[in-house]
């Protein structure tokens, strides 16, 4: 951290800041640029509020230097995190691609695009039991029964379940049925529930806020590193910006910055990302090229009655292209999408 | 709702959105422009799924023409709705002022600071007991004992609390001590946090989100409001643009644009709209003189040694600064911010 | 400007870096926080590219310290700008109005338009005759026709006429007719027009570009006083954000800002800001509140058959009861908007 | 366009649209949703000014159903534009490679990185000898003897010339020496210079603004067209957001949707989309999996030495690693970056 005085700070401001600095622990270093005071603060910062000292008498800003996160990154842990679920190792060379609907819908529904996408090659089912929607009056999921209708299609198909979790209460429940919990956009900055996910053993899929920076998904991850689980898989599903053609905009640069940020895994969800169905499958292979650890893509067996995002669902025909075409760019970047004992099949 | 279907489609395709829209329980009416078909959709259709037509063969694209909220627009209430807390009427002619520091730190830091926004003319005092933090290592509240100073200043100041909830969980013992339930800017999209208040009969005081559209807050505010707490307050507290000089960028259209699509009450957040002291005073006169309904403002009784927010804080002096301020700007569009029998003292 | 080092650096590489910032001219003063270095750069900066450390080997990132611009900053100059236009005084105590139709239409037009905000109290007339348009098949403008009509309107009323330079080329032309050149917020960033007038002696009004940081705005302006042209006057007039409701967000925060980090003059453009004419009374009285030396006001005689931008100008009536508005507003914050002499009549 | 009334409006307000909707030549429809009465307008739209109709008493919005652009579309030429410069085909099978410093800052520099690009399989070369620059006072470029340099690097490489105009005036001498002249993204919404190369036959690299839609980068494409050069080639370069990490956010997704939305070849320049060297390589690799037709590289011989933009730029060996990094992608999507007889090389 380094405290940055105003132009003709007088020296007694400067003792002050210094005394205020060292009262809090720290060492404190002092240079000079065309006249402007620069103080350098030495020791464990961790425990400094940047506040107690940006509103000081004579001090123009604070410029904190460090990463904020810590478990996090690369400084802490060097190789890289690979999350088991199963056999199925996230972060790994294989890309791994989890496909099923926005919200589980019914049972017919779900089966029969469970069998879709692991004909497919998919490895992993998502789908909603408990659904974040902006309207009071829309479909909010089928709660448990959903998640039963998940584990049916898990029994039959072998495909490991991700869902949401909403909220700390759902959590005691979904663990019973979730191979995976993923922290919806929506919830990125809730920390009551990074928390409470924290303290369970399941593997997390945090997904990026629409609103947060790389480092606050860093933060929110640090979140759930802190309380003890390390199985952590962040996930880029676009942000919001000024664009209106499409429904967020993937913020591409994310992948490989998070891969020099962090060791944790990193997915991307082109469906969410673009919001548009025909933009999915280029954007799929745009990731895999930009270095992704796996993609979760919205398929439904029939999208034009899907109760909820219908107009970014592939239908089973295009997630099986996907599935092919990404094939292609995983190998040119050296990365496989199917173990090759499943290419002889 | 308007189906914009692609130049050229078949009368086959048209056909089948008209049969769809019917099978949905909707009229249809057809019209043409350049050769192009639109069908407008006659009916309730607050049942339907856009999703369940946009995708059909042949559709450009699903204009929805309607406001989704119903409970919080003016076409629902031409009145404007007045919040009472206690003998205090936010959305009434007075413009009502909540001042206090971001997070309570100990009994004798809320005292004084209550002492000394009561003493400037505030009529509500804020504080956190719970507080949602970017890092899991900065200060985490005090939880029931900031709830139990914050009681203590009010038996004492007469001024009415202000706290934030962050989960369902904690709303029992909130309850006991708030006034008004703050939901804060990250939980604005968090659906069971606002179920959960909508089921209380204390006021809410709903932040907009830093990257929520006016929409989407209006939606929030709908979603308690259709689980019968019609006591929501507004709150515009500024959104993440990409300008870095300031901590947010406040929407001051926001405040004459929800006066013309809500009934509901609009404060403004000048301290977390700015993220800085010297900015809060010119800013809260321009929400005054655009038509806020009252302010919320962090006041600190040492902000060089708050545990948060101390860079935007306002020490009392600067608070009672602004209070002389805000009068004057209040009368001039005819308000008033303290009752006349008040002057007199 | 400070070079921070990556953790675990090589002397050498540190060595280098010292060299090379050495060899710029610059003295280095070595610090260390936690095992990671700090170089400090001591000299004159300006000369140097900060590329041309930010690449050596081993450099985390360069942190620049100061305001890149400088004749714009109060640091250079301490007392504010007042920008003289005939008897007006822009920055002065008086709020001056700008009043006028978006494009010069027809000479009826524009002077039923100037006698409307003449009386209502205007100083100054705005209408384009060179028009930047999204579309090439809109209403570019009357050109040097449009200017004689402007022209004809201050002879017969008084007003001042400001209106938009597009290119360096049209600069002789204009300046014969205006009393003050407009660049638009399309060319705020265009740099060889910024230099052209900053080869004239007429006073500048710089618009915000609707994707320009403060800085950038701050920059901007800085070229025209490089160039020797110090009457510069800022205009906010909204920025690009994710809000769909209104045309742009206008930055209030800007407005203290400004009047923080520069001498120059700040007016601000309600009605680009908002895009929406019932939003321009509220928004510009907040402008006035918050310390704005001045309004840009779009006026049309006939909104509703204005060529371009009439749902965001005002008529004569809603005018002139903005012009009452504000006076209040100006008198509550220390200000006028018109000189005692004028109250009389 | 569809005039959305407002619910409740008169049966007069309604005559009055609708027989100004005639006197402007359009024939009128009108339907009706639950009350709402909405009047489709029929006839040539291109000559109708919205705000003719948007303020019209009782209108509550006028909805906009048609692209505005139409040279640009694929509804007005269905087949891809392919530009040729010499025998490169830009938007065909192959994906071309732009590659080259931020500017020409001497000869020596130029004539290395030239031979560096072409040994590594560009076949164009990028170079700025009139530079925009944020500050007044950083390097502007060498203007004609920049020029010059170029044209001598052509001599001896065969590397076709790709350099930006900045000014209608500097057009006459750019045409003597570039193969393709750029926009640059402070430019695309200037409109002046716009009109002037569109009236050249030189192609043009049209760089989206940091701050323009897709539908603004194709309204200046429209510019272009519209004065009769069809030779136009688009080019997304990142936009603003708000995330500060990365200098801008590259949006991936605009590739494949230029793609659906017009004939014109695409480009992505992943040195400012992402402003940071160790990115580029991945980015690089996303966009051309994402379909793009090419790309547009910042390579500097020396990058710690470079004028201006070092921080992005790799040096040789980085892009020779790229080039073959691309190759392999643009294989796995059907393409190809360098023909087959260059191969066997």
């Amino acid at each position: 951290m380094i405290i940055i005085m105003q132009h003709g700070t007088s020296q007694k401001d400067i003792d002050y800041v210094v005394s205020r600095a060292q009262s809090l622990g720290l060492g404190t270093h002092l240079s000079q640029d065309q006249g402007q005071i620069f103080i350098n603060l030495i020791g464990d910062l961790r425990a400094i509020y940047p506040s107690a000292l940006s509103g000081l008498h004579g001090v123009e800003r604070v410029v904190t230097l460090d990463q904020p996160f810590r478990l996090a990154s690369k400084d802490f842990k060097s190789e890289r995190t690979v999350v088991s679920v199963g056999e199925i190792a996230i972060g790994s060379e294989q890309v791994v691609v989890i496909a099923g609907p926005c919200a589980v819908e019914n049972r017919e529904q779900l089966m029969k695009t469970a069998r879709a996408v692991k004909d497919a090659g998919a490895q992993m089912l998502r789908g909603g039991a408990f659904k974040p929607r902006t309207s009071p009056y829309s479909f909010q999921g089928l709660g448990e029964e959903g998640l039963q209708i998940l584990a049916e299609a898990r029994e039959e198909t072998g495909l490991y379940i991700v869902t949401e979790v909403m909220t700390p209460e759902q959590i005691p429940l979904i663990v019973q049925y979730a191979d995976v919990l993923q922290i919806g956009a929506r919830n990125t900055l809730n920390y009551s529930l990074l928390h409470a996910v924290g303290e369970t053993d399941k593997p997390v899929l945090l997904k990026r806020g629409m609103m947060s920076t790389v480092q606050e998904l860093l933060m929110s991850a640090e979140y759930i590193l802190s309380y003890g689980n390390h199985n952590v898989i962040l996930c880029e599903r676009g942000i919001r910006t000024f664009e209106t053609y499409t429904r967020n905009t993937l913020d591409i640069n994310a992948v490989p910055l998070l891969k020099e940020l962090t060791h944790l895994p990193v997915l991307v969800d082109p469906s969410h990302a673009t919001g548009k169905a025909s933009l999915v499958n280029a954007v799929s292979r745009a990731s895999v090229a930009a270095g992704a650890d796996g993609l979760i893509i919205e398929v439904h067996i029939d999208p034009e009655n899907a109760l909820s995002d219908g107009y970014q669902s592939l239908n089973p025909r295009q997630f099986a292209e996907l599935m092919g075409d990404i094939k292609r760019v995983a190998h040119a970047v050296g990365r496989y999408t199917t173990p090759e004992k499943q290419y002889v099949k």
